[in-house]
């Protein structure tokens, strides 16, 4: 693995890994040992070639005559994305969406762990926010909101890596370079803004307004190439 | 465009539009004119021949000598992306999630306004949510939360096409057929689960942790790249 240069594996191809694993996990939910290339690419859209493809900048995975082992190559993706260990994440914006995403109880299990919320709001910082609606007995996560001033120390503390932004588009510049600062190594942005960070520092959009403009230009044809 | 068969156009270049798109609207509030292929692939980190590319897919758009000229250009994306009319969307779905989309207030400019929200809890329905914190005086948003019975006499009665669905998982595949039967032709789909729809359907997903996974990678990577 250390010889890989992750900078040469085209993104949609890092993206499909997580699409595989996805489906690798809910084959094994079914009880499946192996699945060939070809099913895979099936159950996904993708032809067996771009499978192939795509696992082949990582190294060597299937076995003659009997494919791909579900339970090595679910094993051996979570290597490659770094989810085999848990990671910590902060996230900056306790607003509607903050709230969304302290509430999201999908993170834990993909080896993701909310454990610091930060605001520029005084009127926030030091409540508690949680549990939220809907959150099971044994699900009691509750977060005491922080101010900016404490995003360094604890960052290093904690040993957070990750951070997730959900704050006013006119925010987000400086608070990604406090995040930058503090030595976070990879942020993911809902911020409707491109932001500029160091090339080693990873970044990752959600745009709300791409998302549903690519289904507009999708609903858009199929609009016009139905039969009046 | 009527010769246009969006099927043939890759997923990718439709999303580097919407990024040519941003770019392009930035290039005017700069009072930009003219841009060429090469700045405006450098403005986002591609290479002058993907953009000629990409655009080349959806006809002849530049002029020898002077490369594009920006407004010309806006018309037109806007125009492929289905964007220069108002496209009405309705949102499954009121709680954090549900209230973060309902609160957002970048969908207008792009084209898209947000006229009704459903909701299953009886404890909802009927009642009123918004205007929203931090929302400007001329912006008095505010959804009165309707039960699924009606998502199909709105849909017809608005002509509504697109649909956000921010429903918990367990709950989102059986929404997604009640929106395919109430007419709706695009879905943008927050619940952390793949949805099966007729093909005629555009489909895009927002699934948070795949989003976490392509940081951790690029984060797991740079780490193991610097020096101990």
């Amino acid at each position: 693995m250390d010889q890989l240069r992750p900078d040469l594996v085209p993104h949609p191809a890092v993206r499909r890994l997580s699409l595989y694993l996805r489906q690798l996990e809910l084959f094994r939910r079914k009880d499946r040992r192996t699945v060939s290339s070809k099913q895979l690419g099936q159950s996904l859209s993708f032809t067996d070639a771009q499978v192939r493809k795509d696992l082949a900048y990582f190294g060597q995975f299937g076995h003659p005559g009997v494919g791909y082992r579900v339970d090595d190559l679910i094993a051996r993706v979570r290597h490659i994305l770094g989810t085999d260990k848990i990671w910590s994440v902060l996230l900056v914006g306790a607003g509607n969406l903050g709230r969304a995403l302290m509430a999201y109880n999908g993170f834990d299990a993909k080896g993701f762990r909310l454990v610091a919320v930060f605001d520029a709001d005084p009127a926030k910082i030091g409540k508690r926010q949680g549990p939220f609606p809907g959150s099971t007995p044994a699900d009691k996560r509750s977060f005491v909101i922080q101010p900016l001033s404490q995003l360094k120390e604890t960052t290093e503390k904690q040993g957070i890596r990750l951070a997730i932004l959900a704050v006013p588009a006119d925010a987000a510049q400086e608070v990604a370079d406090r995040l930058v600062e503090a030595g976070i190594r990879g942020i993911l942005n809902f911020a409707p803004v491109s932001l500029n960070v160091p090339h080693e520092i990873a970044l990752n959009a959600v745009d709300l307004a791409v998302q549903l403009e690519q289904l507009s230009f999708l609903a858009n044809f199929s609009a016009l190439s139905r039969p009046a």
